[in-house]
């Protein structure tokens, strides 16, 4: 397929895997699973070159964050480097990363995904986007929506609607994060899909829709698009101009949830979203005891816990009569939690807003 | 009182309060007390002070802890730290100390303390301290004991036997750390104390107790005596080859515990003996949380942790969710246990012995 093209959503506030993860050390740029010995964004590139070209792939990431981003993706160009002047939600950077290439190859088929996540079965993974990409092909806007394995309240849903060729059917509607009992649900009731946040279009589908459900973000890409015309120094120049201006909004509810027909692939390929330290022991190699910990951490009655230690001074961690825990070094901070606290980790870092202490954010 | 002199016990191994504590880095020489700005051996020092004059205090240590011992003392000259050679238990110490007093003042009245302890009262404790010396010129060995404020299975205790003119008695008995229905027993008889393992003699009376308790240490000390006579250089030989001879036996099961006549002076005076990080916790000024931290720590619903950080370069500890830790922190380790496991850091200390990783004990 020729005129496949990627987008990889590489934005990120870095919160969520304090003190890991900053302002300028995204989620994305660390080493959080097993899947290969890159980062979750090196996972990513190297999980999607069989099914894309790398001088097809682009990278939507934040100014601050290009030159990190950079050194983590070797195989790319500088050009693949899609820098977002401001973050305004997924739906500016999409619109405007699925301009650029519709000027490149108005026949293309664009494949968006987050660089954050973890994915075990790579063949599984493929073998969806193929047909995910072919839905595309014909003119509708197509997601992946994957079994839920558990009733996971982290997740946003797909309910699954009339069924097309197998895998593919249409979708019903898109729901918000449940609560436990509506998750238990939607898991017993096999119509309910956990949202990827993966999507395939062809360009001009999702330059329609935009213009249909987002007038003012359509308006403002075609400014840049006339002056894309009129030379780079140009485009730049209205690119950080206009940027700030576009309407902040989330692809989901800006366009795919207002889109009347769209299509969803249900697949399993073990694929998680990594949305919490809890998520990396649950994704992690546990020893005997289910620590997942450094092989010079020292153990004593220490039962389930997640050490994570990104510091650069080789600090033994040592945990003696403790169960359940996230313990998370680096060189400057030390987070301890329960592992069923580790998606409150903002409150934390909101803690440390407060006090005015950027150096650690 | 002109014959007043002072021991001061500053052994030691470094296992209780790992990884703040070393092996050359022992307990007394940290900060683990609010009774002063010093370290605990600075306490002790600055709380003997009003009652015996510097240039009669002594401070018996490890000869690998000299130098960094001597720094927390500035008020004491150089002849005041005696080196043990080797480690031979503290009947061989105060047995040695003593001979070394009893050579310069044959009317000496002896002072024995721990160097690691905690008094909140000095008034309390300097006006047992005056009764204890009294107690001891009359010719008997005379202990302070202090009143139990709750079942402490961490102590010895001491039995009250016949009263003496108040707060004075005869010892009855010693008992070992007892199990927590034992000390509650203890604590509600009212004749039960804890042992503070502070003591009080004359030099003379110590020398006989020994020679009569244990005759091959009194040998010993005699023939490091006799090298005394013929010179400094002569008795630091004799020394060095003697001690490590020398039965290694404490002080209490050694001679206290065969005395016939022991007096006990019953004190209260907000003392503790410091045995763990859980009695940091409990001594500690903690938050309206019940917590003890440093004041950059970030504590987000912690409840009645203890937080104690060494290292120098001032890592922010930040717990979210926890009750009832200790997170101990230095430069090269961080351990974390439940304060109920504080007692048991040995363990951890074992286990790294047995990893072979010398450089972090």
């Amino acid at each position: 397929m020729n005129h496949v093209y990627s987008i990889i959503l590489a934005g990120g506030s870095g919160t969520r895997f304090w003190p890991a993860s900053r302002r300028t050390q995204p989620k994305q740029l660390l080493r959080l699973s097993s899947e290969t010995d890159r980062s979750l964004i090196g996972s990513t590139l190297s999980r999607i070159l069989p099914v894309c070209d790398a001088t097809r792939i682009y990278v939507a990431t934040g100014e601050h964050l290009v030159n990190q981003t950079r050194e983590h993706l070797p195989e790319l160009s500088e050009s693949a480097f899609l820098a977002e002047p401001v973050a305004r939600n997924t739906a500016p950077c999409i619109g405007w990363a699925t301009r650029i290439i519709e000027r490149r190859d108005p026949d293309a088929v664009v494949f968006v995904i987050p660089s954050d996540q973890h994915v075990s079965s790579r063949p599984g993974f493929q073998k969806a986007v193929r047909v995910a990409l072919n839905s595309a092909e014909s003119g509708i806007i197509t997601t992946i929506g994957i079994t839920p394995t558990r009733p996971e309240t982290g997740y946003g849903y797909i309910e699954v609607g009339a069924p097309l060729e197998n895998p593919v059917s249409r979708v019903a509607r898109f729901v918000e994060k449940p609560d436990l009992a509506k998750a238990k649900e939607y898991q017993a009731s096999g119509r309910f899909l956990w949202n990827s946040g993966m999507f395939f279009y062809r360009a001009k589908d999702m330059t329609d829709a935009i213009r249909k459900h987002v007038p003012l973000l359509a308006q403002g890409l075609d400014e840049i698009d006339a002056a894309a015309k009129l030379g780079p120094a140009i485009e730049l120049e209205a690119t950080r101009r206009i940027f700030p201006t576009l309407p902040s909004v989330s692809i989901d509810v800006g366009v795919l949830e207002k889109q009347s027909t769209l299509n969803v692939v249900q697949a399993e390929f073990g694929w998680n979203d990594l949305g919490s330290f809890a998520s990396i022991w649950e994704h992690g190699a546990t020893d005997a005891q289910g620590n997942v910990a450094p092989t010079d951490a020292v153990l004593v009655d220490a039962r389930d816990n997640l050490v994570y230690a990104q510091s650069s001074q080789k600090r033994v961690i040592a945990l003696l009569g403790v169960s359940d825990l996230c313990v998370v070094e680096t060189d400057d901070a030390c987070l301890i939690m329960p592992r069923e606290r580790a998606q409150d980790v903002r409150a934390i870092v909101d803690a440390i807003a407060a006090q005015g202490r950027k150096d650690l954010l």
